[in-house]
């Protein structure tokens, strides 16, 4: 068996948007979000919502963030979204209200099947819970759930779901505490 | 024993183009491969075949794409390269027909000999076979090859050669599997 | 316990300068060195000097550089910083002369307390030593402190000091080696 990229196609996948409203969030995202124009948060919030994501009250957003669809993404309340973050975003995104995204952080949506000769296009949604951390540069893949409250440290790897208030390291990552006492009612929200 | 940049002499190292040349391909790069300007891929193979690279049929190409030589550069047919990848290609990078490099991922070819007071250049050629994956910001080091339709897992950094077939993760990335049934002849191309 | 980011309060926070200066440097580090406009180091180093970096003789800087702010910048004689690297100094981070710091590689002072409700900013000095190598894509921690002559293999994270001589891999990074012989002095600079 082998990969032939030659006769990919991927004509199940649907972005969920026309050709001119692709191209015209290109152009946004590029000139707004990933610049360093607008140091404010604000007027992204207004044309993610344009575009529309479900984008809460005081979520920031700081430069050079990196959106691929904006109507597959709804953020919370409070949320940050630091410098550099790429949100690729081909299947829905929905992070809780007061998580944090560190700057450099990935989230990935598009796996391909490596066991497929044609290569399939498969998507898979990412939530990231209520109160959840992923600290700088590192990086969540397709279909994973992170917990309320759970935490990523800086340039870890996630590929499987992360159960609330744990705290996971590595590559790939795994648990290495718990970051709330454990004894209370810590993953409600 | 302790490293004296100031002595660093890299006379021995040559790019393969002369100054203009390589200030020609800064600015050529910088406009039309790293940026987000031009969204389809002919553009860019017509562009790095101009500068010497040996481009096949049907080459993908992203946004935000940084090749550091293409005259040190050879692509196969049906090949894609994703947004962000980075192709720092002191020496020769090969990448075999049907292989795909995806999102943020990182060829480097250049090392330093860290035992050497001068801290001496050291380039090595990168070889990935046909039908290889390189997955979202993974890396792969110098003088390293990938043979056909090996895989290296999102996030993961491989630093020695990876057999045909084989599934590689972590930092440093081992083999965790294989891709196809082994039995079958898989890693002819 | 659950974490409310609405409830956050950086005001213990200093910056160190005013907010013109903070968007001048703002505008600067974009334009002049994150951009591929300058191939040069030599306007690089006037520029981080003049906002109060303290930059010595023959310090190389490629392009795309990312610092966050020049006045938490100590860099000593002959020290190169690769492309795309990233200063992420709101606590400063103090370079030894002959110190490598290579392509895509990221230094972090800035954490969270993440046991804290109010999720407190928490921001650390870094102290990379005389002759030390932070080798391609590798990050640095918060508080980290790297001896004299130690190196950083690329993409690994290094979150605890490194100790003099020793070289390290991984995520999280540990020492896999010494990089000089070790009867001889090493890591007096």
């Amino acid at each position: 068996m082998k990969t032939d990229l030659g006769s990919y196609d991927n004509c199940d996948y649907r972005s969920g948007r026309g050709v001119v409203t692709r191209a015209l969030w290109h152009v946004a995202n590029a000139v707004v979000l990933q610049s360093w124009l607008v140091p404010v948060s604000w007027p992204k919030r207004v044309l993610l919502r344009l575009f529309g994501a479900n984008v809460g009250r005081g979520v920031v957003l700081k430069p050079r963030v990196n959106v691929k669809y904006p109507w597959h993404l709804q953020i919370g309340d409070d949320v940050w979204i630091g410098e550099g973050v790429w949100i690729d975003n081909l299947a829905d995104i929905v992070i809780g209200s007061n998580a944090c995204i560190s700057q450099g952080a990935y989230l990935l949506t598009g796996n391909h099947d490596y066991r497929d000769p044609h290569f399939g296009l498969d998507v898979k949604p990412i939530e990231i819970g209520p109160g959840a951390w992923i600290a700088a540069r590192a990086g969540v893949g397709p279909g994973v759930t992170m917990g309320d409250e759970s935490v990523l440290l800086a340039g870890s790897i996630l590929l499987s779901d992360a159960e609330s208030n744990g705290v996971y390291r590595g590559n790939p990552a795994t648990r290495v505490r718990f970051r709330w006492p454990t004894a209370t009612e810590n993953s409600s929200s």
